[in-house]
């Protein structure tokens, strides 16, 4: 099975990378963006002898804590 | 209103940084990650006067295309 993680900055942190791609579509010629904001998306494939484990939220939970995420500046949701 | 762009690694296209993230998790004792891949989550909040644009879907889906992903090795998914 894929659990997905996703990570955002925190709506306080700037995002530099964001404001830049904001710059290229305006440049582009696309309108009507007001902002962009770039996070991660981060798939990972769960072992069958492990998908119906009754702690596998916890532990995910945990690897994005712990690994994935910056939890100073980010924020994640992790999605079953 | 916010869309979201999925950006993924095609399948066939290696994913170095997935692989670390994936050793790593190991190492810090996690068990059952069979795989990793990372890809990018871009939040575009486009303004209130293009919101309900005809085209929105038809733009963003150029916007993914020549700018957000690379076609070659990505495949995106737009959100509205």
């Amino acid at each position: 099975m894929k659990a997905t993680v996703l990570v955002r900055l925190k709506t306080e942190v700037l995002d530099p990378q964001g404001d830049a791609v904001r710059r290229a579509l305006e440049k582009l010629g696309f309108q009507g963006v007001r902002g962009v904001r770039v996070g991660k998306l981060i798939e990972i494939e769960i072992d069958e002898a492990h998908e119906n484990a009754p702690d596998l939220a916890v532990r995910l939970q945990k690897m994005a804590d712990e690994m994935l995420a910056n939890p100073v500046i980010e924020d994640y949701e992790v999605k079953l």
